[in-house]
């Protein structure tokens, strides 16, 4: 593993997830990476993610240093060849450059216009900090993935899951009054497709994932008939993909109450947080004991812990 | 002691004072409680607080992390059942389990809104974080008390009072051009009459402290009165608490000169910071010997400290 | 070494390269000063001296701690006798004793207004931390100087140059679009002075720096004659200080080209850092070998490695 952004740098799923659930048995190891130090950059605000990185890197003896580079710095300049006489202060040459310098490790979080999805998904912070750090680079979310929220949530989905079978694993759309990136549920398929569940995904029409992500999950609109038998139910809001950043439906019929869970195999409920309650999902779902979002949030500790041991 | 919000908490006052000091003696015991992780969570902008409980958990051995939850996370709902469509992002609910999660300690920064007495002195955000995120609660100054810096005020005191007799506190509200809360003034009360020194509270009418904090001090509206003979003067403005949050007077009579210490025994002069010089007191006071209020600063460690390793 | 503000606080100039360059080699030293507590305080933005400064004091095993005073804090006073009844919380007296009793050494980073000259260069916040904290003050960037950057570009100089003749050194002014303080210039003068090192400071008429800073250099409005031969080449933008705080000029001449360079001896080029691509510096120029504004960027953290370590 050279930098982790996608399912696609674990070579073995199976060993990453073995990995994570030892670092939660056993979490701190700081004679691991003593000395080493690990860069948290955040272009955008975070609470778990934040926090749980932190904690990562310290329970590997590493330290944790957080720069909110919009208010502890300045805007970063992405363009070849521009001419900075705007607002801009230092290009992404310099600043990945330097701060490659100071860390062992950066991790970057970045958040999409939801305005150009060309810009978007050519994911020009990320692969910036790739290009010029010459450090790995962990992606703390980016413009259309969250590896570290999708590892967590398989991490959780195997803790849970004691069967031989394979679940039955949905990912459901909620309606939100914003209007939010696709990067969670990207990921969320990306890496149930990788540990080879059995995916379906249910949304309103417009709302299909890049297939890039979907790949071979089961797609229906029927939002009762996607959750027959289901033994997970990941609830989530995106915005359109195909209708870029937009906001096609906020259709209630799609927010989650108990009444949606009576056809499933008693699933559990994930989220991957923060959760707008009463809005995505009913106070009753969440406060039932169906519901592991806290167990998923928990356990981005340990996805991080394994990432980061990886690249260290 | 199951979380730190009064003094009610402290079962041993004198006991509690005797480990402070002891730990100013020796402060860095590193070994104490490495591993642990106490989590500083601010909901409003603090100086000493954020530094000394910074300071306090790294001589215990603990990692001790910052969240300014305003601007590194988002806006928390309190509401039990409300439809979370606004400009709230997350549930306490959530918020608080999953800090609960990465943290063996959370420590609480909340100020009240000086609108509604009621929700203020419900004191809502502690009470949230106590029920639902599962590990010990410290404030660290809430709605309505400020508990470390009232227990650093008792080890200051106990420091500078070698007599047998007990001292003659006096608590001196002040002007001031804000509206301030009530929390540093009701918790130094409640501490006094804990540790059972004699308390005298002066104000002018309209200012009366919560009977539940003021308790058996002595209340006077004649200033030169409460001073006579008095060993400290604790200078403080607060809002008042009958006529909700509101400024009933500015007069400059209340600022301590040099003038208003002549009937003391020449009193310490003490001041929980930050301090408006001019306003509040007199350069002539704080740049005198009378003056401790740096000892009360420095104590906040020691009694941070004090309570985190009793915690954890 | 008392306090680090200038070159002036170094005895022997020549030991504290070589002990940077000895850090350099082996960085992580973790038993030099553990127990030990660095405050960071910035009063102003900052990437690379916020990181730099952090990773320098936890190579020594010493605690970093970061304040933003105005974000987390509050706006200080430092008028003496001040009646503080504006929007000053606090005042220095108080702010800098306490954070005096809470750390074993203070960092400050603090910009000039660029309104008054006297005020700027009296250096108020810098000494006032000076007078009142009671710990070694450590300039992180002040109204006039920038002695830690101008450290480690000498560092780079001595790292660079390996022949016996002294190098030609050339501070050249370049355009920007904003006025800049002359901290950083004042300082690459004043440190090249005192290496006694060949400097020549060439700018547009106007933008002469202080007598006390550009000391026995050589001046000359003339950029071409001034590059002729040089073997290090300096660029930065700053504000007059006759004309104090104007923009005096935005001739794009002066932005530094490969053409720039053909007279020089194979001229490295050198920058503090933002630079402004395109506007201050061509990319042809900070993407050739020639530039070596990262290396000064790494020898951030050796500069103030040496000078914590001196300090603690």
């Amino acid at each position: 593993m050279n930098h982790f952004t996608s399912v696609k740098d674990v070579k073995d799923l199976n060993a990453a997830v073995e990995q994570a659930l030892t670092f939660k048995k056993d979490p701190s190891q700081p004679h691991r990476h003593a000395g080493k130090r690990v860069g948290l950059i955040f272009f955008n605000p975070s609470l778990r993610t934040r926090l749980s990185s932190i904690v990562a890197a310290q329970n590997l003896g590493a330290e944790a240093i957080v720069l909110d580079v919009n208010k502890d710095g300045w805007a970063l300049e992405y363009g070849q060849g521009a001419k900075m006489d705007g607002d801009k202060a230092e290009h992404i040459k310099e600043a990945a450059a330097v701060m490659g310098a100071y860390f062992d490790l950066l991790a970057i979080r970045t958040f999409p216009s939801l305005v150009s999805r060309e810009e978007d998904y050519s994911e020009v912070v990320l692969n910036s900090f790739i290009e010029f750090a010459g450090v790995p680079i962990v992606s703390l979310e980016s413009a259309t993935g969250h590896p570290l929220q999708a590892f967590a949530d398989l991490i959780t989905i195997k803790e849970q899951w004691l069967h031989q079978r394979k679940p039955k694993v949905v990912l459901s759309w909620a309606p939100h009054v914003k209007a939010l990136p696709q990067a969670v549920p990207n990921s969320f398929a990306q890496w149930m497709n990788a540990a080879e569940l059995d995916l379906t995904i249910t949304h309103p029409r417009g709302y299909e994932l890049s297939p890039e992500f979907a790949g071979k999950a089961q797609v229906t609109y029927d939002q009762k008939e996607a959750f027959q038998s289901a033994d997970f139910v990941y609830v989530k809001n995106w915005s359109s993909f195909q209708d870029y950043g937009q906001v096609l439906s906020k259709d209630e019929n799609w927010r989650i109450t108990l009444d949606h869970l009576k056809n499933t195999n008693q699933a559990k409920v994930m989220h991957c947080l923060p959760v707008r309650r009463g809005l995505v999902i009913d106070d009753e779902v969440l406060d039932s004991p169906n519901a592991i979002h806290i167990q998923q949030a928990e356990n981005r500790v340990y996805a991080a812990q394994t990432v980061i041991n990886t690249l260290l």
